[in-house]
C-alpha cells in the first residue's frame, strides 16, 4: 500500500487490510472511531469495538499546522515501533503494547490507553500517583541496563544501534535543547521579565562550555537506548498503572538524560505552584510530595539497576570472570556503585541544560506556560534558571540525590508569593 | 564473481577483470607478481608493470596459521577500504590511494608503497625517522578532527556511523585489549620472570576497576573515526614519506585510542633497548630522540588540532553564532583547551591499558618479543607493567605530556643494565 493519509472514515477499511490486526477485531463486525491527535505531526485515531481497542497512530509527512512547507521525516514511526517493542522485551507492562507496524502507511497500531491519563496536566492540579515513582524507577532501571553494554553482547548492541541511526529526530534534540536556547535563534521564546536573567546565561562563559560538554556527551556516549523524550507528556498512568509512550526520538545515548528528563519535569511542576497554588499550605505539601517522587524516582533507580546489573551480569563490559580474584565481589560491588554515581552526575548536567532550555529556547512546558500572570510565571522561571544552571555547573561533585534536592530547597527558600 | 581465494596465478587475470584498473595498467602487458602477506589474514599480492604498481590485498575467510576452524569475517576488508577513503579526504598522502574495491572477492586493490619499510624493526635498530612526529601527528589532527562533530554535519555523521558498525573485529579489541589479559584466559602468555606483576595486576582492584572504565569508553563514546589499530606495525615510512595503512579496525570511539596506541607503541620501543642495545651512550641517545618523538607526537597533534578547529568550526558541536558574546572567542579558545587536555587523559588511560595487555595478553610486540633473553626481556616488561598502570590510574591529573613523559622516566631511571 503507497501512503495515504488516514481519515475517520477509512480508518476501519485499513485494520481490516492487516492480518496482524485479525485477531484482535472481528472484521465482519461494527467499529467506532475517533481521531484525537492533538498534534501537528500525528494522526491518531481511537478504534473500539465492543471489548477490543486499539489505536492507530500515522506519522504526517509534514507539521500539520505550519502546512506541507515543513516537511518531516516519517520514518520517526518505525523508530518509535522498534523503541516501543525493545522496551516491552526490557520493561514489560509499562509501555504499549504494539499489534503492527506498517513501513509504508507509517502507520503503528497499538494498546489503547482508555484508564489512563496524560501526567503533566494532573500535576498541575496536585493530583498524586504514590505508585509513579516505583513504576518509572523500574522503567528506567530495566528500560536502560538491559540495552546497554552491562548486558547485551557486544555484537547484539551494535546491530541493535544500527537500527537506531535517527539522525533527523536526534538533530532537533542537539539543536533545541543543547545549542539554540543559548544562542541568537529566531524560534527563542522567553518572558521579557527573565530577559536579564535569560541574557546573563547566553554570556555565562562556564555555563556554555559545561552545556557544550553535555552536549557532546549527548551525541557521543551511546551507553543504552534511552527514550529521549521522557517529560511529563510522555507519561500516561492512573493510580494503578504507569506507561511511557512516544519514544520516536529513541537512540543509544546517554541514560542521564532520560532521567534527568524525568526530575527535571517534576522540578518543574514544583516551581510551578508557586503560579498554580496561592495557598501556602497546599502548596508547600504538595511541592514536599514533588521533591520525595524525586529522591524516591533516583534511589528506586539506582536500587534496582545495581541488583539488575549484580544479578545478570552476562553483558560484555565486565565479565563474572573478570572480577575472580580476591576482593574482587567489593571491587564489583564498587565499581556498580561509581558507574552509578557517573549516571547520577550525567543526570545532573542534562537535567540541568533541560531547565535552561525550557526557560529561554523553543518550548516551555505546560506547568510553566499556563501560569497566566507574567510576574508570576518570572518567578518559577527565574528559579529554574538557577536551580538549572547550578545542576550544571555543580553536576561533577554531585554524589547523592539529595546534593540536586537541596540546591532546588535552597534557590527557593526565599520565594514569597 | 563469487567469492575464490586468488593465487599468484590468477591474480592477473583477477586484475583484467576490474573495470576500475584498466587506467592503471596495460591489460595487454607482461605483469609481475609476488605474494608477500606475513600473514594470516589476508593475501597480499604486489603486482607491477613498468612503471605501474598495486597492492591486491584480499580476506581470508579464516586465520591460515589456524586453518578453517576459525572463521572471519571478510566485511573487515569492506572496512578497511571506507576507512582509507576516509582517511584520505581528511589526511590526504598520509594512508595508501585505493584504486579498487570488490565485496563479492574481499579484496582491495590500493597504492603499492616500495620505498617504505614497516616502522617497527628500524626502531629496534635504532633507525630514526626525523619527519615521522610531524607526519603522524597532523595524520591524528586531520584524521580524528575531520570525522568528529566539531567538524561534520550532525546527519551526515551518524550516516557514516552506520556504515563503520564494525561488531566483529571492535569485539575483538574490546576483548583482547580491555579483558581477557586481566582474568584468567587461555590465550594469554606473558614471560614467567614477570609473573608476580602479571598476578598483582590481575589482582589490583584499583586498576581493574578504571580499566573497566576505559573499555567502557572504548565501546561508547564515538568522537571520530578512529584507526583502532594503529601500533608501529601498522605504520609504513621513510625519512621522507610516512603512511598508515591496515585500519581495517576502524571504528567510531575515542580520539585517545589512537594517540594512546602511537605513543605506548613508542615507549615499548623505549624500553625494548634494555635489551637490544647494551652500548649505554647509544641507548640513552636513541631512547632520548623517541622520548622527544613522544612529546612532538602529543605537541604537535593538540596545536594542529586546535588550529583546525578554531579555522574550520562548521561542525555541529558548537557553531560560531554560539561563542557571539563579550568574551565569547576567549571561551571557545578555552573550551578547545579543556577538550584537548580531555583527550590527552584518554590518551594515558587508552595508552596505559595497552602496555598492559602486551605485557599479559593474546601477543606481545616484536620489540619486546624479541629480546631474546628472558631475564632482559623482563626489565623491559616490569617497567611496562609500571608505566601503564600509572597511566592509566592517574590518567584523571594529566594536564600535559611531560606528565606521562616523566611516568616514563621515573619508573626507568633505576634500570641498570
Amino acid at each position: 500500500m503507497t501512503y495515504e493519509i488516514l481519515t475517520e472514515n477509512t480508518v476501519v477499511d485499513y485494520i481490516k487490510s492487516r492480518p496482524a490486526l485479525k485477531n484482535r477485531f472481528d472484521f465482519d463486525g461494527d467499529f467506532s472511531v475517533s481521531e484525537v491527535g492533538d498534534g501537528n505531526l500525528n494522526l491518531v485515531f481511537i478504534v473500539k469495538q465492543g471489548e477490543n481497542s486499539a489505536v492507530v497512530k500515522q506519522a504526517l509527512p509534514y507539521l500539520r499546522a505550519v502546512g506541507e512547507s515543513w516537511p518531516l521525516t516519517r520514518e520517526r514511526v518505525r523508530y518509535e515501533t522498534q523503541a516501543l517493542q525493545e522496551q516491552n522485551k526490557a520493561a514489560p507492562g509499562l509501555v504499549p503494547e504494539v499489534y503492527d507496524f506498517d513501513n509504508e502507511m507509517s502507520t503503528l497500531t497499538m494498546e489503547y490507553l482508555g484508564e489512563h491519563e496524560i501526567m503533566r496536566k494532573p500535576m498541575v492540579a496536585r493530583k498524586r500517583f504514590p505508585k509513579f515513582a516505583d513504576h518509572i524507577s523500574t522503567f528506567l532501571a530495566r528500560s536502560l541496563f538491559f540495552t546497554s553494554d552491562l548486558y547485551m553482547v557486544a555484537e547484539e548492541k551494535k546491530r541493535l544501534m544500527a537500527k537506531f541511526t535517527n539522525e533527523k529526530l536526534r538533530k532537533l534534540q542537539e539543536d533545541f535543547v543543547y545549542t539554540n536556547p543559548y544562542m541568537d535563534s529566531e524560534e527563542n521564546n522567553w518572558n521579557p521579565l527573565v530577559d536579564a536573567e535569560v541574557q546573563a546565561v547566553r554570556q555565562n562563559a562556564e555555563l556554555k562550555m559545561a552545556i557544550a560538554e553535555m552536549k557532546d556527551a549527548y551525541m557521543n556516549h551511546t551507553e543504552a537506548l534511552i527514550h529521549a523524550d521522557l517529560h511529563t507528556g510522555s507519561i500516561m498512568l492512573n493510580p494503578e498503572d504507569t506507561r511511557v509512550i512516544d519514544p520516536e526520538f529513541a537512540f543509544f545515548g546517554p541514560m542521564g538524560y532520560d532521567i534527568g528528563a524525568v526530575l527535571q519535569n517534576l522540578v518543574l511542576n514544583y516551581l510551578s505552584h508557586y503560579g498554580h497554588t496561592p495557598d501556602k499550605t497546599e502548596r508547600e505539601s504538595y511541592q514536599a510530595y514533588v521533591l520525595e517522587t524525586v529522591r524516591d524516582i533516583w534511589k528506586g533507580f539506582a536500587q534496582k539497576f545495581d541488583a539488575l546489573w549484580a544479578e545478570n551480569n552476562r553483558g560484555e563490559l565486565v565479565p563474572e570472570k573478570y572480577w575472580d580474584f580476591p576482593g574482587g565481589q567489593e571491587a564489583f560491588a564498587e565499581f556498580r556503585k561509581r558507574y552509578i554515581r557517573r549516571v547520577l552526575q550525567d543526570t545532573a548536567g542534562h537535567g540541568g541544560v533541560k531547565f535552561l532550555r525550557r526557560m529561554m529556547g523553543i518550548v516551555s512546558v505546560w506547568d510553566i506556560s499556563s501560569i497566566e500572570d507574567p510576574e508570576r510565571r518570572a518567578i518559577a522561571e527565574r528559579a529554574a534558571i538557577r536551580i538549572g544552571s547550578r545542576w550544571v555547573l555543580e553536576r561533577k561533585s554531585v554524589t547523592s540525590i539529595d546534593d540536586l534536592i537541596n540546591i532546588v530547597l535552597e534557590e527557593t527558600k526565599d520565594i514569597e508569593v
